[in-house]
């Protein structure tokens, strides 16, 4: 038993390693932006590393005790250290070089998905809303099921034949397995689509597939996890009702507290004026979204599911009665924790893949679950695109079919899953195969991403703002808070989207966003009657002279009204709407103006991608339909 | 024994309930802002707050558990987990809201360190070095003897009249004590300064000293503990000299960790574009800074110590590297992690008091404490300024005086000392003292600052650029590169400085800072012909460019040359030297004109202060000298 202090000098070793390992994943990116390199992404370089360090420090540190240490004394360790530790280390020296699991999910992945839910370019996102749905709940749930299934044929095959005696993986490993590997991963893909400034709705539906299917992977292992400590290897009809009850109450409950977390912060925003003070309101912001996380946790909820919502509502509220300051501040925060994170957790992946020593590969158990991978994407996007083909008036073509089923990347979230169990033989073949399809996934289709765009024949280079300049269509909202259509009808757009959405999106702008942020129309002229005092209580008093025009999502859209690869330049600007909010454009556009201005003295075309975004797209409003188009040259 | 998932469950638990004591802090502060209250700070009110969740948990959560535990069972619950765990709480549940002591020192107090010495500001720091420096190294000694002569009388006495049988404190845990609340914190009482605007060479005579003296009681508190493990109870001059060479060693090798790895990274961004992408540049950063504090930890060094001089070296060397984003990015990052950290630091210490189950009070030693405190501030201050009164120009006059004997708060730094150890009854008995002395400081004496600047009629309302203002007396270096004396002579106020740092500052002007950053004058014209091949290598192209005044530390005086409460403001602006620097100021101008017309469309007076302070006093150069001084009306 070493003693405290040789224990924390041991500690600050080993996190001195990962730290070393970051900066030279960082100075590696920097060369590889440098020289445009594309084959390999950031993360599949940290896991690169990470595989080096790896081999390094098992073959640097004691191999014989390694030896001593037996993989089938694992159950004995585990139930010996009663809290069932995770992760156990070929000896005691690597056993050092390891974090508890619940690091990923309760450190870790937090500001990642925070961070995914914070930047999601809205305008896309809501105008694909249906679709994105579709693919995450049917699509992760199909996903999952296909996997399971023929994984199943391949381990019933191999007890048939008797490959394996000693092995024993039932109908449910294999469904849990499948929900593991269903949370597809946006990262790589997505840098990658942004450094092109591929096609926005292509983006779009990927980000937001992989985004939400995150949150469906975590509840439905949570669900099977409950299902399996029922404990009977029959099918158990109350287990799977209770475990069905759990899904959706988990679901909902990590919903509601995301939610109520995100109302709450944008209210305390709107009505104090903590804003004078950005330290305190970036403080406020980050405790706030840091404790729905640990609310839900607490609770019995998924913190990382209520995380997520909690910042898409947090940027589709709170964010815009931030300060200007503080706008820049929560962002610039959680792209550098999201950056770091990512990064750690991928070098850790491939420090994990040699010194790990519990390791379980079933060679036909990896091929299997390739073919299932593969098999389950197709089942996946190319049945959902075409039901959903069937209802969207811009059909989703096969390039863009086959670029998703291309890039059903597995990432930081199945990571995060698979490591989290592995006491038992099963788990741990869940966790090697698991880290075998995410190498893979991040190496083949993450390098192989530019090179398929092309090959795809998709549009590169497009000016995501060119093609959503679509908002003349939307009701418009005049200075009194009447509404009022605009000149050209809607109608016929409308008629595409769900009434869902549509109610949703009214309610949304005619009584929500009144009621977090400061923007109108006044809730006096929008609430009925009887509630005029708490209509007044409420109201900002720069709803009365704002336009909805100027608002963050004045092009809301709910229909999936932007084709792919058609140009959506903007016939008619909505010239009327802009001369309204004069005055309050001419402020946005000076801010505009200074950041474009400390852009160009900086020179980096790129550095600004992350940070400035999401701040310039929200402060564009209608502004974007006069940029015109340019992506037509590119288009095939 | 708790299952993971209820372990878990109560985790997040108890963290929640420290997110919302930070909320219901950062509110209240709101408030105390909002309404300009000035009796109690920040860090009182987070002591209150968390004295109130202390005693709310204390009595809430079993008492009955509470009361079977005794503290006479310390010991031994202390040898049964081997390696000491610091806290010993009341009852199960309440030892469930605790934490690692350990995660103060290596989590919370990194960032508050390295923010203190990133944030320090270098021309009032280094106009006062030799007196900083006085106070720092020779004060601390001076005062943990002191505070150790005068609670070992009281101990004595004690045990003379066989107060309390059982009781066993040696010298050298009076040493120890001495040591720990020697260390003073800077938070409090410089908070109120900066709101004031009190008289610069006072702030950064206390900031200076605070800062440096944590360091010094830090190193003093490890050689101590040394040597009380060598283990004899009579003196034991092989141990004393064992543990004055590990002072020496641990505070040049802690120097010399943080220095190396600054002008690594120093280096790194000079030679490097990494400035192209903030995300990459300011992760680089912060992984560098630290690693210094991982590396020293891993060799045995103190890890604080590291990154406080890290940080110093930070703001003066790889600051001036950084883009403009990033030096907003890494300024606004440390700001936020030091206000978190410090708050709940504070938060905490409240907390503590109620649920740490083995206080050891002792009413006469409590009184001796406070007795020594008084004592041991008023032997460092009085006695050491009349000595560099017999040095200094500039004298520091007795109301200075008195206002730096009253501002001795303790705070994070003991508190974080005094908690390392707490298995034995001594040590539970320094902590409680510790605990005790940082209520009383904060609150009386941090409450008390207002009052007391008022009652020694001490300055506020000072321009602190216009105190500053004597840039014409610098050495002047044309655009050759060549060394040319200004007009007006300086030979008589060099006269002041001690032939060290005069050497110091040439050395850094001509060598180091050329070597480290872009600034000017080029190697080629400073380094001896025989480096000509390795003076062009390293020499920035913008050096040949540059001058020395459009530097930051243009004005980095090495005398004690501006007098308390005498108007500095210049006569003669130095018309030729900005001239020479026409273009570059353009562009210097310009961004402050951005970040002016920002700040003032924020309505945000405050609000810059923390986070654009520290940018402007870099940015500013020369221009200082032609800031008007407004600080003559409230001189007395």
């Amino acid at each position: 038993m070493p003693t405290a202090e040789e224990q924390h000098k041991t500690d600050s070793t080993n996190l001195l390693l990962f730290v070393a390992l970051l900066l030279l994943t960082i100075f590696t990116i920097w060369i590889f932006k440098h020289k445009r390199v594309r084959f390999i992404h950031e993360t599949g370089l940290a896991i690169v590393y990470g595989l080096i360090i790896g081999i390094i420090l098992k073959y640097t540190s004691h191999p014989e005790a390694a030896n001593t240490l037996n993989v089938n004394s694992t159950n004995a360790t585990c139930q010996q250290e009663s809290t069932c530790p995770g992760l156990q280390f070929s000896n005691p020296e690597l056993r050092q070089v390891t974090f508890n699991p619940e690091l990923f999910f309760n450190i870790l992945l937090p500001p990642i998905i925070f961070h995914a839910g914070y930047s999601l370019k809205k305008r896309h996102f809501f105008r694909n809303i249906g679709s994105i749905l579709t693919f995450a709940f049917v699509g992760t749930l199909v996903s999952a099921i296909v996997i399971a299934a023929i994984c199943y044929g391949f381990v019933s095959a191999m007890m048939l034949y008797n490959v394996d005696p000693s092995f024993n993986f039932g109908f449910v490993d294999c469904l849990l397995f499948g929900a593991i590997v269903s949370a597809t991963d946006p990262v790589t893909v997505l840098a990658v689509f942004k450094e092109l400034k591929v096609d926005v709705n292509l983006d779009a539906l990927l980000f937001g597939e992989s985004v939400l299917n995150d949150a469906v992977a975590i509840i439905l292992v949570k669900a099977i996890q409950t299902y399996q400590k029922a404990g009977s290897s029959e099918f158990d009809s109350a287990a799977f009702f209770s475990s069905l009850g759990e899904f959706i109450g988990v679901f909902l409950g990590s919903f509601a507290i995301g939610g109520t977390t995100a109302i709450i912060t944008a209210l305390i925003f709107k009505f104090t004026k903590l804003g004078q003070h950005p330290v305190l309101e970036t403080s406020v912001f980050f405790l706030m979204s840091w404790s729905c996380f640990l609310l839900a946790e607490a609770v019995g909820f998924t913190g990382i599911v209520a995380v997520l919502f909690c910042g898409v509502l947090q940027a589709h509220y709170t964010y815009n009665n931030l300060s200007a300051e503080s706008k820049i501040r929560t962002k610039q925060l959680f792209e550098l924790l999201n950056f770091l994170a990512e990064n750690f957790i991928f070098s850790y992946m491939g420090v994990s893949m040699f010194t790990f020593s519990h390791h379980h590969f079933n060679a036909i158990f990896i091929v299997g679950a390739f073919i299932a991978l593969f098999v389950s994407r197709a089942c996946n996007i190319y049945p959902l695109s075409f039901l959903l083909n069937l209802g969207r008036k811009h059909k989703i073509p096969f390039n863009i079919q086959h670029m998703m089923m291309f890039a059903g990347l597995r990432g930081a979230v199945a990571f995060a899953l698979a490591i989290r169990e592995t006491c038992y033989e099963e788990q741990q073949m869940i966790f090697t195969t698991t880290l075998l399809i995410v190498f893979v996934t991040v190496w083949v289709l993450g390098g192989g991403t530019t090179q398929m765009l092309t090959w795809l024949k998709i549009k590169v280079d497009v000016d995501p703002d060119a093609a959503t300049a679509v908002g003349e269509n939307l009701p418009h909202v005049n200075n009194n808070g009447n509404m009022s259509e605009p000149e050209t009808p809607p109608v016929r757009k409308y008629a595409d989207s769900a009434w869902m959405f549509k109610f949703w999106y009214k309610f949304d702008q005619y009584y929500l966003k009144p009621i977090l942020t400061h923007s109108g129309p006044p809730l006096t002229n929008t609430m009925p009657r009887c509630c005029l005092p708490l209509a007044k209580c409420l109201t900002s008093p720069q709803a009365y002279a704002e336009n909805l025009d100027d608002d963050s999502d004045a092009d809301f859209i709910l229909n999936d009204d932007v084709s792919f690869g058609e140009n959506q330049s903007t016939q008619n600007p909505p010239e009327n709407s802009r001369i309204a909010t004069e005055g309050i454009h001419t402020v946005t556009n000076e801010n505009e103006l200074k950041k474009d201005a400390d852009t160009q003295q900086n020179n980096t075309p790129l550095s600004q991608e992350g940070s400035s975004e999401g701040f310039s797209s929200s402060y564009n409003g209608i502004g974007l339909s006069v940029v015109p188009s340019s992506g037509d040259d590119n288009q095939v």
